[in-house]
């Protein structure tokens, strides 16, 4: 058995930041982290490794080796297989075992085993895990087929059908509406309307049933409706659940999502275990449900937050909660999405009110390239509290989503929001008179909360 | 005598917006505004129409008619020259008067006549006021002039000696640090940089004593230093006053460095009358000091709060100060300010601790255009209260600029800025692992408050 102070099981974003974190605030603790693939992938840059902004799995790597080294963090490579609580020890596949002071378990997401799929295991099948050896194999398959059905139109689903439509490919995306977790229909519509001038084929609605395959190997999919397509690679993006096959028998809490139980700080039931990122359970800071949602913005957070608290409670209730805060980019036009949804709103029976809004990005908008903005709010209608935006606009529009998630974070009311100050610029924001954070909050209350007697 | 119900006298963003507010909320109450000039510039676009962005002065015209006629507001082209608060009306060049309910006095601001300088209005000599007729003449005459000084290193002086460069003018500018108001020193080195690599001759802590003359037509300046220099024109960037000449010997309050002094709900010492914008006294935000600072942004903030509150108090306290927030942008590379800088922290003095960090701006950084983002934060040392940020990095540091105010406007501390959710997206943002503002919050606590025992 070899004593560790700090060890961190995984090797994704927040398995680093973790890292980093406990280096900063306990230099004088050591700092181990236990990986099994030697390379970590920038998890939200794989779909652009299969288009021409990124040219290979290469480009896209965290350089965990020099990032280990610079903040004096060591890297063991290995996978980690079992945790005894009791003994506060991590037994490997190696056969070594780790001794911990505090241990953090930071081992992500897998995609999620389609099972209502038949045939989903068949070769020329691919699902998008985080594994650099797999995504290099993956990439280059694909590289000699031309068509290619996509099911799934979560982020990774639509960015991918658009990456490969890029280089040449005929692609074919199966799902629901877009992103529809995260827009309502009538933003997620601008999207739809991208994809199919894109030349992406969207079969809006259909479910996949069957994987037809031909010696073995698939050659396309059978639909729900009976439609069969055909196609050369099938790629399965519908989702993905936590890894804890390590935390499993350990003692350590489950939920009933399959994700670790953890607190405000990011502790499991068991003393001196942590647990953050994609493994970890969330709650949704509106609904204060268990969310599903994962990603690497919020696993960061967790990090943040877990190395702050590893020892003691340093930030008194530091998590607060999943804002669920999104963005993407099709044709350099940005969408952002944080908060809950119209629709998650009513399903949520949250009594609300809404807007949407459109103005000019820039002004005055006879300047060059000006993109409009279109931008959504939602609000309770009991107080006005912000409880959701939606925006589409340019490559900026992926930060002004930013400022709408501290509004929510900081329950801002649209009342508030008639007097938010922002810096403008005519090459840089939408006017001072239209900015349409504060435009959609006055015609919100000029609308819902009349002042004239 | 006309009888108007809600009059407002200007015809910048503040009263515009002014009206569209009065517009939405009283739609039953008539909103007339008077207004001197038949159109209006988009104030912060001005420098751009010296450039290649916009090709006139009438590329940056703000549509007063369309936007008066779409919201239902009279547009009444006179000067007001003078207010009656006993009988409720005002008195025009034209020799009208208009009773009003309620009056919102938006005049805005003119040049600071530099008196410091002798023969501040020769011949040749201009200054930038917010007048189409004056602008319009300026731009025909500065085309026929090679060699321009620029007096001044605030927003509009850099900014327009950047788009006179730019069509090949040759430009001397005289001042002092870039933006000192705005930035600490080692901020706006960045902008000293490209200002010097683009060509622009930066005479830096000169002081300009005398406009040099030659048949009554300025030809150069006379520095302090004793330095002189040829010109073909001198621009005079030498900030702005508000312009109150209407509110004078009425009996409303004007503050010590003449602007209309006014509440939280923007009203005048005089019932019924607000001051909105450039030409009412603010308060900043975290010193509490009356400043200078005129920001449209800003102006368009009061004009939402003073229609909210314009017959009864509807929105309680609701402006609370000038938070200060700027942006502006050199080849591409945009820079952004929020709160105090550290030279002013130390002025009031704030006992403070800051910080600086320096990340990729998108993730991978691989990726095409990618652009390194520069954040400092200055927050207080009791309490970790975000005071003050500054940024430089791509045009998205545009928006970046309006997180950090709501981090400002919302009292974040670095310790909450522990647990922030941003979105990240490769082609937008910085990494999760990496994004500047947490970082930098991290780093500082790390530094300031250890958590080690």
């Amino acid at each position: 058995m070899i004593q560790k102070e700090i060890l961190i099981i995984g090797g994704g974003p927040s398995a680093l930041v973790a890292a980093s974190g406990c280096r900063m605030y306990y230099p004088h603790k050591s700092v181990s982290i236990i990986k099994k693939e030697k390379d970590s992938m920038v998890p939200c840059g794989i779909p652009y490794v299969f288009g021409k902004l990124l040219h290979s799995v290469e480009d896209d790597m965290i350089p965990c080796g020099n990032m280990a080294a610079k903040m004096g963090t060591e890297l063991i490579y290995d996978e980690a297989l079992k945790i005894d609580t009791e003994a506060k020890t991590v037994t490997c596949k190696s056969g070594e075992v780790y001794g911990y002071q505090k241990l953090i378990i930071a081992t992500g997401s897998i995609p999620k085993i389609p099972t209502q799929i038949a045939n989903h295991n068949a070769k020329g099948v691919y699902q998008v895990p985080k594994s650099p050896a797999y995504i290099r194999k993956m990439h280059d398959e694909l590289e000699n087929k031309q068509k290619i059905i996509i099911v799934g139109t979560g982020f990774i689903g639509i960015e991918l059908a658009d990456e490969l439509k890029s280089v040449g490919k005929d692609v074919i995306l199966i799902g629901s509406k877009l992103l529809k977790n995260s827009f309502d229909e009538e933003i997620s519509a601008y999207m739809e309307k991208i994809i199919k001038n894109n030349g992406i084929e969207f079969l809006k609605g259909e479910r996949t049933k069957t994987i037809l395959t031909k010696d073995g190997v698939a050659c396309g999919v059978e639909l729900q409706s009976g439609k069969t397509i055909e196609a050369d690679a099938i790629v399965l993006a519908t989702g993905y659940v936590a890894n804890v096959d390590v935390a499993k028998n350990s003692g350590i809490h489950i939920g009933e999502f399959g994700s670790i139980r953890v607190d405000e700080y990011m502790r499991t039931n068991i003393k001196d275990i942590f647990a953050i990122g994609d493994c970890a359970e969330k709650r949704d800071f509106i609904t204060r449900r268990v969310t599903h949602l994962m990603l690497a913005s919020t696993a960061t957070a967790e990090a943040r937050v877990a190395s702050a608290n590893l020892f003691n409670i340093n930030l008194v209730k530091s998590f607060k909660g999943t804002i669920g805060i999104f963005s993407t980019v099709m044709n350099d036009q940005a969408f952002g999405s944080v908060g809950v949804t119209e629709k998650q709103a009513k399903e949520e029976g949250i009594e609300h009110i809404s807007m949407v809004v459109e103005v000019a990005g820039k002004h005055p908008a006879t300047l060059p390239n000006t993109q409009e903005q279109i931008i959504k709010l939602i609000a309770t209608k009991k107080g006005g509290v912000v409880i959701g935006a939606q925006i589409v606009g340019g490559l900026d529009a992926g930060e002004m989503i930013n400022i709408l998630g501290a509004i929510i974070e900081r329950n801002y009311t649209i009342f508030d929001l008639i007097s938010f100050q922002v810096a403008t610029h005519p090459l840089l924001t939408s006017a001072p008179t239209t900015y349409p954070i504060m435009q959609v909050a006055q015609k919100l209350v000029a609308e819902f909360y009349k002042f004239e007697k």
